[in-house]
């Protein structure tokens, strides 16, 4: 392998090089065997197949040179934390939720064997050093989500400079209080660090780049309806992936683009696969890079996957804030009354989440769902009952699996999965 | 067996009469085995024999003739729950933790398989129908502490009443607001339920009674510092869970009582175990009845128990409600405040727990220190990484278990302590 002419930044960044090159190299192979393998892709991909070819490259390059000029850059691992927020106050927010087994050995020291995947890892990629996202951010923003990840940071903020905003459990009127005042308090710790003010006219213009990059990708999704399907759910997590990564704008411009492609390919009824071909749902736990393993499996067992009802998909998406306020109060307002309505599983009843799932099912004509929690993810395993439930209810089938970032159970869950396939075609 | 004078009591609970038949043998062996054999207990503990013996005879027979009466039950999982307000509405509250295996296959089809031993067994304990005190309620208090619970709760509300507090998960300002709209949540419910108002006067009785409860175990816990220890820890783990059934009046004599023989067995300089008895603490998920798996273990190994850091333990007793208030609202602001120092390890961050544990241990004189999480107990089993560091800096050595209710692990977990018992010896 040549050297990487990125080599003197990670070296600044203090990644552990060799074990840096060694997961770009896994990663490279196992993208070309899971994406570049794939016929019949829209010409607008190859714009994401460079992003992720260059999301340890370009893309932290961008983000020193910004930090050289005076920029900050914010970590974050959930959909909660409020990027209209950071863009505000002209700081760069990155995803950190980690999608691969590494470092996992040592994440076990700080953390319980029984904790989720996602955790472990973003835990294992600090401690070895790998990540240049994790190392570029001047401030990391946890959530009280779920047990595992609000004492997970606990032992991660010994290791990194963090900021713990609390979500609330339930949707009553002194929930939505107790979110507004963890706004305002993200909102004053931002504007310390980065020394910005954030006026009603640059979060005005954060609300306008989120709700674009939410508008594009709904769009992308309204278009996955076609059938037969004209982009393969491999490809669309990605995109979802790398949204939390890119630069707002131009992302939004890309999928823009890519959109146009789709309805040109739909308009002639073209495809990624037949007609007949069996359209299944994702829905459950977040998919971070590079954890294409679910979806690989399922596509390479007959079926489309056609929605990812999750936080790496539409929970991230679905819900605009509302641009009419003119003031600093009423977009904050705005920006609190979207949040709570995300139908994250740390809810207490999350019953928006089930109705969520099945309209979205009926809409993009999906043969059945398959529900993927992590290993020891509790609040996403004890939601697969009641999805299931609501699901037979609506007459779709569904597939509940329980898995982690290990390839050792991948034979197992394919036999599973053909057979559910096999089921709903 | 002879047939129970209770018997149509329990039928008319609806319980299954043979399962529960089945439980109370199992019971009744068990705790021959650990609590009858010992020697040299203080005549006190008669009383607390007594109590399990008919705790689902006449403890069970004193609620019904109550409920006929037109007295409301409440059950409870957690120590979040004011009893004070219960009382004060004249209403009786009963803890419902199950500490025994029971119908878990029954609960694994409502809850993941991974989920903790004492919620699994909670709804095992109503699916098999063998829990005389679920049975009495008219209503389940849940709350939003773990994850498990939380969700777990959602199945369960369909098969009793229940209403759920939400637990804040920090201690900020925007947090005792949060807890206090929940305490006036409660009040609202329980008044309605009741049918009763909750006045300032039936309120000051109220928090009277449960501090002079809180106030007994305290005095009850701060006659173990004593060498040799005047009593054993299974002794006092059934005491904290009894504590959780009986009528508070009755029960806080009781224990008063028992105090009183202790302090003479002191004086005489008696002890349970001889002086050289190494002296160890037990801190983490409380154990509920009739877990008495650990302690027995400890204890058969050649130690004393002379702590419980748990909630069926300290935590439950430590902090008293402020009794200067006067009015309702100021005695609901001292609740309040009391509750919100209580140190679970759903709190992020919560190092008061860190400081109470390495002072309780100094105060005990314990030689070491047994953490105990139960196995898929997110927040303890995180909590136990910084409990071990904290014990390391106060030089106070720790063995950390997690374990179940099986017995599967008992030689396994025997080794262990042994090992530990002789290296702190
Ligand atoms: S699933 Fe919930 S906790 Fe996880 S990223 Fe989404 S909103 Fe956050
Ligand atoms: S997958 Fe589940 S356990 Fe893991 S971080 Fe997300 S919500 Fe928490
Ligand atoms: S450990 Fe926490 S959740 Fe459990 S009973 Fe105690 S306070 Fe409640
Ligand atoms: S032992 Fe842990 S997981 Fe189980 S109910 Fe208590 S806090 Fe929750």
């Amino acid at each position: 392998m040549a050297a990487s002419p990125h080599r003197e930044m990670w070296e600044k960044l203090n990644l552990d090089i060799e074990a840096h090159d060694g997961l770009l190299e896994v990663l490279g192979k196992f993208y070309g065997d899971i994406y570049l393998s794939q016929e019949g892709r829209l010409g607008g991909m190859e714009y994401l197949d460079f992003v992720l070819s260059e999301v340890h490259g370009l893309r932290i390059r961008e983000i020193q040179d910004a930090r050289a000029a005076g920029k900050k850059v914010i970590g974050s691992f959930c959909v909660f934390v409020p990027e209209e927020l950071t863009l505000a106050a002209n700081a760069i927010q990155v995803g950190l939720c980690a999608g691969a087994d590494a470092g996992k050995e040592e994440a076990e020291k700080l953390v319980p064997r029984n904790t989720c995947a996602l955790i472990k890892s973003f835990i294992g990629f600090k401690l070895a050093r790998i990540c240049p996202y994790t190392e570029s951010c001047d401030l990391i923003i946890g959530e009280t989500t779920c047990d595992g990840k609000k004492k997970a940071y606990e032992a991660f903020g010994e290791l990194v400079p963090m900021h713990v905003m609390e979500v609330p459990q339930q949707k009553n009127a002194c929930d939505r209080t107790l979110w507004k005042s963890e706004i305002l308090r993200y909102k004053d710790r931002l504007e310390a660090l980065t020394g910005n003010t954030i006026t009603a006219e640059n979060l005005k213009k954060g609300i306008r780049i989120i709700n674009d990059r939410r508008r594009a990708l709904q769009r992308l999704n309204a278009l996955r309806a076609a059938v037969p399907a004209p982009i393969s759910g491999r490809d669309v997590l990605l995109i979802n992936q790398v949204s939390f990564y890119d630069d707002p704008i131009r992302f939004t411009e890309s999928i823009g683009k890519l959109c146009d492609q789709l309805e040109e390919r739909i308009q002639k009824k073209e495809g990624i696969v037949p007609e007949s071909t069996p359209r299944l749902m994702l829905s459950g736990c977040p998919m971070a890079v590079p954890n294409w393993k679910l979806p690989y499996i399922v596509e390479g067992s007959g079926a489309v996957v056609v929605g990812e009802e999750s936080c790496i998909g539409t929970r991230n998406t679905r819900d605009l804030v509302d641009e009419s306020g003119q003031t600093v109060e009423e977009m904050i307002d705005a920006i609190c009354d979207r949040y709570m309505k995300i139908d994250c599983a740390c809810f207490t009843p999350n019953t928006e989440r089930l109705e969520n799932i099945a309209d979205m099912a009926k809409e993009l004509k999906a043969d059945g769902v398959i529900h993927y929690a992590l290993m020891f993810c509790q609040p996403y395993a004890h939601e697969a009952f009641k999805v299931e439930k609501a699901l037979r209810e609506a007459d779709i089938p569904m597939l509940s699996i329980e898995t982690d970032y290990s390839m050792e159970d991948a034979e197992q869950l394919k036999t599973r999965v053909e057979a559910f396939v096999e089921m709903v075609s």
